[in-house]
């Protein structure tokens, strides 16, 4: 049998008729019907540089869960959140984490860091060659600069990382991207910058545009320590008498808890010390047109949290590689755009309170799962927990 | 002004007209219209267990990519597989390098090892409590076995991993869980287990459902030594031919890259080896409703690749986390289904057809990236790149 | 001016005489006197087994510590400690340490697990060879254990972990091994496992003795998940009397701290949430004739503590990788015996007892640096701390 | 029984006396007769500064090692190692590893980077008083150099690192300290600069002198990615002909074998992707009086080599925090001198050449266990090798 041949025909490629040419082929081959798929809004003439070989859309149901007060410094007042999943109980376990945060004054969210990287990695024939070329790197910073920056008219080159293994020299240049994620803009800007290293550099080395620091799609120790996209905390001080109410959970037993979570987390050698940034972000990425596969980088949290004199509950989650827009990818596209409008986060000079949003998100689900994993056992326990133990 | 307030009804509460009252709250509270939103073709009253406060659906974009010639033992032929995602020009190099491994011969699939897990965590007052309840637990094995199965059909119990530090002891309960991902039936299975274990065992210990190391939504390294899911390995040998005129690089420099791509990981402290799998997964994942939060553990992929005597190359990539099912969540719903039905892969006996699939598509991702990378720069040289060199 | 050579000789090689030669071509090629190297006690003799080109020994100061209050299964009563170090205060600060924990009431210990791994790599032309290889050994687990032990007397093989990426099977062969640390002994039995695996195995596979996943002289996280050597807790209840008497630190505040040092660790990608086990280890390990490189598996230190109801402090310290032996190797030689008869912990039988004596003197080291730690800010402030603080 | 008392005298601590009288404490306690420990060279009146509770000396026997041809920077010539273990082959090991490397025109070595670290931790009430101060930082950096140099002759402030998790600002003193190892110096030093700080910041921000960062005696990422020490190469290209008559090996199993360790030591989390870097340091380490501790960190060694077209390969280790001192601490006592001298490395102005011997000793004792591992199977098989598969 002849393999299936899909049509491919750039001069006419988004219309409906070539979507339904395709699932035609695609039902020849497989004898699967396409029906669904086929029954989508979009007009196909918005995608072009979002996709290719388009056959119709996925419908990835959305829930809403809020209202949830957020106090940032972008972001600011209450959000109603869509969130695309078809994970049953998501949403709603979402919504109870912004109820009682919501009912604690709110979450405050602060960005700390902000910087996109791409990783290029220089081969020398000896170690010399590769250390005695960051010090050239250095000296040309300024020029370098301005090599990157000529490509593009959003991002500023910030520093460039660099470390050596033997003969490689591998730089992080570290980028500001505006409202864009920025993986393609520093991409670009990069590629420029080591042709001209290549150019005027004596040696003319050779390079390679990612040697894999950059650590693009992959969660890293390099992220959680120098920041991916934006490094950013959300904050709220939970009262004991709320987690009661609401969570039926005691702060003292939930405390417990995070020091068992914590030291589980660094027994597995687990990509952070949260629960699960990775349901938040999925089904907030997907509902407002995120490049999904970032979850990988993104999903990295750090938890920090204290019991206070007060009784109440300090809690803190730190996302060191949150990779988001609010422009460019599919971030315009109908339903999507619709999403980040919701949240008054589409287009430019919006990212950062979307950033914020994204924050506060993970701690509803964090408080939210946490109050469930405990209230399973250690509360519902006939005695009295013992307090007075390990 | 008073918070908005989401209706929410259990009675009735998937229907298109309370996704519209929904709507219509959201755009008085914030100004958006969700037209697009609102424009679904899926029958709301498929969605319960799917998602709550149901507003709308969010379309994600599907092209198709392939063929792709897959030998697998569940999974063989070519396949056309179906890729949502709103970043340009990933079909198009998922395709490229589908291409150019049908060409060589095509992917062979391996499913080296099955387990899904939860990790609860026991609480003593002693570490040798701790150790000594270890034991115990061992000693109890078949009892405990049979109170967690005695929740599930599926869901078989194959052991019980133990990790202790101080008086914490973690349990590790590895199951396999048939066609379903399993995360929600491992949960109800291991809590039956843990309360079977603080009724029986002397002193009834104390426990949380979650001690982290199960690592739920998060990389870990113990997922990647002890698997999570599924351990897939996907690998081909790429003829020098094939590698030339499609791709236009030397499986020499290939190989070099690959050297400086794996330094790099390890330098990065990086999830892993490979370079985009999260890419291939958070596409299909979309496409065909698997749960996109698990993007965070499947992302992760180990390359092992070798330049053969014959001057062609070897490369393989070990998914040791791929979490995915064909049955159960989101796999229902329409498009979703459909595109698993355009795999062949719906339904009860398909997952590990499924996970084959998903780990070719990923090695397919890796050899279009890596040749793109490459020809940027290493092979595009003016000077013929010196071999002799490290 | 020719290379050069150091006398060898088989024959006659432990002697005053050679050694005294071998230090006059030493002091001619680099200028250097050798007097005190050469100023030994040791009869060179004894030497055979454990040094080459002997030229003479290093002397480093001990000095002693303690007593501590140590609650063992093996080790019990009070301990006087040698610590063979050059850094000054650093058996002042174990001293000051060990006084805390005795007033106390003493450091209770407890080993948890015993394993000591030899972890050689099979190589395969597929992945599903790997695989199914990885059942044959499983399903031949008896003969080749039966293989194994044949080479010891001591050693007993528990089980073999398998772990597999791409074609490759990575085994850890996991033993017993008395009172020996066991590197060598456990070499020998699995090279004989592997040979008869070759010899067997259909394909007579290919295998190198070690893979890396032993992993010997490196720390790693698969010691800290699945113990290498042996898996010790020390633990502690410290009363808030006794800390602010000896200490001057609050059990607040030294809570407090120990999450930040926690979240540092985490945060840095350490090897462990301790602070400093490897002076105790370095310090005892060359007193008492351990092989001092294993300070690099050994030193990974898991801590877990918590404020108590009744205002005291729960310290553990978990040591997953404590490598040590009580026999063999240098723990004969002079000096090194007389340490461990000082501790009652010369020869066969006494391992045990020495491992969680070490234990106990890391706990005593984690305190008493966490004190000094803190008490050069934290204490000191002149404002009462704040603690209704994050 | 009354608890043992050990003597302390603080005006007459350092005496032949003074240790014969604890030792006999010691020998009542214990019924141990110490009279090696007490057979010691050194003149006690030396050790203030280096010992407390001093009662004699561990004699470690010292084997030599070489003629190792090194071209460094600062080491270069052929050089005599002393090496203080009980570990036997361990020498002769490292003798043959020099002898192929110095046949094969010996070890270039390269010293990339130095700094040693101190990492305050400050902690605030919120995250944006916390990422502010950051900025105060930036903005204070001249002043805070000015009081942490104030402290020190020899320490020079490069850079303070910033990173932050939730309400915590962990800061990462970078300084050079000369030819000391400088962990007291920068902990003198960063005390100054943070009491500087928390006198003249806005708010006097608590702090505490480590939060861990650091990472004191722990192998880190951090480490490994920023350095902590020296960051020193060590690189070599072996003949074929070499490896075939010295260590009868072929240089592309050699290379077959470093795919598989790499593999390896990724699949366990190991340190690193070197093989033993630990036995070399910890033998040279007693020998030359450095800090037997700082094994912890420095024995992380990432391993970087090629097979070149010739046929020879290129081998290199990278140590990426190797903490070494030719002044100071144990570095000027009798035993430890000499064997300084004996390498030309006693004294101010020399700790660079004893880094670069450091990492060449290393790189001898990487090839040697190489070619080890490899006899025993992979070249001694029957049957020649297949080449042509993975």
């Amino acid at each position: 049998m002849a393999s299936p041949r899909i049509p491919r025909n750039p001069g006419d490629d988004y219309t409906r008729s070539m979507a339904a040419q395709r699932r035609q082929v695609l039902s020849e081959h497989s004898g699967a019907v396409l029906a669904y798929v086929g029954r989508y809004s979009i007009d196909p003439g918005v995608l072009r540089g979002n996709i290719e070989g388009f056959i119709g859309a996925a419908q990835v149901p959305i829930g809403v869960a809020g209202p949830l007060l957020i106090n940032g410094e972008y972001a600011s007042g209450e959000f109603l959140v869509p969130l695309a999943t078809t994970e049953g109980s998501l949403v709603a376990s979402y919504n109870r984490g912004m109820r009682l945060l919501s009912e604690c004054g709110g979450v405050t969210t602060t960005i700390v860091e902000e910087s996109m990287q791409r990783g290029p990695a220089f081969r020398f024939d000896s170690s010399r060659e590769a250390r005695d070329f960051g010090r050239w790197v250095l000296d040309n910073l300024a020029a370098i600069r301005a090599a990157a920056e000529s490509t593009t008219r959003v991002g500023r080159l910030l520093d460039i990382g660099q470390y050596q293994v033997g003969p490689l020299r591998y730089l992080r240049f570290n980028y500001t991207t505006g409202d864009a994620a920025g993986q393609n803009l520093t991409g670009k800007a990069t590629r420029a910058a080591c042709e001209w290293i290549r150019d005027h550099c004596p040696g003319h080395p050779r390079y390679v545009l990612s040697g894999n620091v950059d650590t693009d799609k992959k969660h890293s120790q390099i992220n959680t320590l120098l920041t991916r996209g934006r490094r950013v905390v959300a904050e709220a001080v939970l009262s004991a008498e709320a987690l009661h109410r609401i969570m039926r959970v005691d702060p003292v037993e939930l405390f417990r808890w995070r020091q068992v979570a914590m030291t589980g987390a660094v027994l597995a050698g687990a990509s952070g010390t949260g629960v699960h940034a990775a349901n938040a972000l999925a089904a907030l990425f997907i509902a407002t047109g995120q490049d999904a596969a970032n979850v990988a980088e993104s999903h990295a949290a750090l938890s920090y949290t204290q019991l206070l004199d007060s009784g109440d509950y300090y809690w803190s989650v730190t996302l060191p590689a949150l990779i988001v827009a609010t422009y460019g990818g599919g971030t315009g596209l109908p339903t999507q755009r619709e999403c980040l409008e919701l949240l008054g986060c589409y287009g430019p000079g919006r990212v950062r309170a979307f950033a914020e949003i994204c924050a506060a998100v993970v701690l509803a689900g964090e408080t939210s799962l946490a109050a469930a994993v405990l209230h399973d056992d250690w509360v519902a326990a006939h005695e009295r927990l013992g307090r007075n133990r390990p």
